[in-house]
């Protein structure tokens, strides 16, 4: 770790020394006072994104009308695909976009499951995201509860998984292990070439929810043997609200496996309007019906700076970042009854850290009504602080966390009911 | 039928008496000389949408940031699908909007089969859409290949489906009855109210697909007695490309059924990251993932014109431009070797025609890339023209006609080849 220092003349030397200080300037600050830590949830508008929506809407669906899905609409999921597949470590004609993360989730382990039906074991940990959980137990019920979904435990209060578990819960009869690469809580990022191959070397097949990873660090699904991954685009590939998701299926089996939502989009020849399904080749074969154009190209265009900046400046950067933080909570909010909820070592840590804190979440809510700075929190205890490498600078964090300090210096959270935000 | 005429005068006198012809100007036409028929895949762009979306882009997302979803994003399935709800005979609270077409016919007729495990029969037609038929046949296979697809048959010529066969076919073994409501080809319209009724006479649940009903003509959803329905929003409803579906569950099943993909976006109280998944109550928990907010938010403002016109300004419209249409087929296109593809009875057609003749593609296609004017072609000799009541004049019909006409007599269709083209 670096040799910080405490004070504010620190921070702006780091900001000095950024080579990716000028992608700043590629994304809309409105308020220049706002400190803006929740990247890693939505991430903010690419200016360049203005005139190509303008674009998409004026110009696309206001003059070419049904024309424009001759004119980039109809290949954009392989086409945007290809370019996440960048940023995923991954060779074209693997990854495509369409669907939210929760539906490809849902395609990809029904795939797995039904690939390999003699198989009755699905492991995943409860650090994963509740809403793959979800998905899981739902399959499991639609294909008439035959299957076992063993969830490694961890207590709430738990930063990293319980490997050796993990590893004795991987067994012969394990169909398919599904984790998220970054857990969204306290940030651990697993060894997914090992966790693959631990896999593998059983039978099971793995699926990686790449939510938190995507755009915040380099990940290597080709090298890792990956079989599948998902992932959402509103994070750190900052899409938009609610932009289309990505999948991958590795080219090993991708015509191995077929989705359980036979969808248009996915059939051999959509245009021949044959009365019987037949899968299209490769990881085209995993898109459902018609998606959503603006949204799409929204998505698209943003991806613009972060495939300029590359992966690994952006990790680099990503590194020094939450070192810092873990810096600043240790030394600046430790003495307000702060810990870091979140790895120490960086390579087990995605682009965000989690502070905990026994009145966590009114203080996350007094940050955002009170100072303009805007965390999110996550029960129980953890105020999630995300660094998107793009934008963020070290005088943002030393403001936020100056900030939080002066929260709870001043009680200013005691105001506030002990309820749930609405918040994503 | 009215009593028409086939001068270009005649045309104008119609759009004279035209009450809704002022709508036009609510849409962008930036080419006046384009006749475009094809409202019924791609609905034109509404000037409001272009303010809309800008301010989505630059102030929600640009500005507000994740704080959007507190100012009207999360709550936006639920909004939008109680509006688009009113322009389908059903009450508040039954309508979500999310996801596409495709997706909610999947989540409502697996959901449907659960409901009756013990019934094994699926009762739909070969006018229905092969997309939705692909749907089907994939959760066929995904529930073990225990349930039968009956697809009531119809030749390639069928304008009208064997209502006699489809009865027969309906049994007690059926958990089942899914049929597109106005079929995509001859734009026949079923009797919602009668089919439902015949259906639930055999204990069997009824989906219907709406896709090119929906801001056409006035559906009635509750007063039909209808389990479920779906459908797309970029049609009539002029959502913008492949903008997000709706679906409808009837409020008197809403708790009984459950969704096959236990979405976040479906779960009871999302923001406590509980593990185990609970079915939100109503129609929301048929939502999945977090939804496209820029083509969610587009399609919800372009629905402003069509609530403010009214469904039964429209149908009358829409009848008097088929009745038009079907006359200048007859009239004015029959002797060039063209005859009509859909019901002559304008009670039982929506709100697009077919029209046939043996060299259909090449036609569309020089209707295309010579004549300005856009139709589309369906196989295997359907030049499918669509009118959309808001924007389309009765003078653009006589137009588009007359073009048809000057291709045919010029033969200019013969420089094309006989492939097909990407149309959707």
């Amino acid at each position: 770790m670096a040799n910080f220092s405490l004070s504010r003349e620190f921070a702006a030397e780091l900001d000095q020394e950024d080579k990716l200080a000028s992608y700043r300037e590629q994304f809309i600050t409105n308020d220049p006072d706002l400190i803006y830590l929740d990247g890693n949830s939505l991430g903010r508008l690419p200016k360049s994104v203005i005139e190509r929506m303008r674009q998409a809407v004026e110009e696309e669906w206001g003059t070419d009308l049904i024309r424009g899905w001759n004119k980039g609409w109809w290949d954009s999921p392989a086409r945007i695909g290809d370019k996440i597949a960048s940023l995923l470590g991954a060779a074209e004609g693997q990854v495509v976009v369409g669907d939210q993360t929760s539906i490809n989730l849902f395609k990809l382990a029904a795939a797995a499951l039904t690939l390999q039906p003699q198989k009755k074991r699905i492991v995943t940990d409860t650090f994963n995201f509740p809403s793959d959980l979800y998905i899981l137990q739902g399959i499991v019920r639609l294909l008439g509860n035959q299957h076992e979904i063993l969830r490694i435990g961890a207590s709430d209060n738990d930063i990293t998984p319980d490997l050796a578990a993990l590893e004795t819960a991987i067994n012969e009869d394990t169909a398919l292990v599904t984790l998220s690469h970054v857990t969204f809580k306290s940030g651990y990022l697993y060894d997914m070439a090992h966790i693959t191959e631990l896999a593998h070397h059983k039978g099971a097949l793995v699926l990686w929810d790449l939510s938190h990873s995507a755009g915040a660090l380099p990940i290597e699904l080709d090298r890792s043997n990956a079989d599948f991954a998902i992932g959402c685009t509103y994070k750190y590939l900052n899409g938009g609200p609610g932009a289309p998701a990505f999948l991958y299926v590795n080219r090993k089996i991708q015509n191995e496996v077929t989705s359980p939502i036979w969808g248009w989009w996915g059939q051999k020849d959509p245009f021949e309007f044959e009365l019987n399904y037949q899968p299209a080749s490769g990881a085209q074969r995993f898109l459902a019906g018609t998606a959503p154009m603006l949204s799409t190209l929204a998505m698209e265009e943003a991806l613009t700076p972060m495939r300029e900046a590359g992966m690994d400046a952006l990790r680099a950067k990503s590194i020094l970042m939450t070192d810092y933080a873990s810096y600043l909570t240790d030394e600046l909010l430790a003495p307000f009854g702060f810990s870091l909820g979140s790895p120490r070592d960086s390579a087990r840590r995605g682009s965000h850290i989690s502070i905990r804190h026994e009145e966590g979440y009114r203080i996350n809510r007094a940050m955002i009504e009170e100072m303009n700075v805007i965390p999110d929190f996550r029960a129980p205890d953890n105020i999630r602080l995300g660094f998107a490498p793009l934008y963020i600078s070290f005088a943002d964090i030393w403001e936020g966390f100056d900030r939080i300090r002066k929260v709870v210096e001043g009680k200013h959270y005691e105001k506030y009911p002990r309820q749930k935000l609405m918040v994503t």
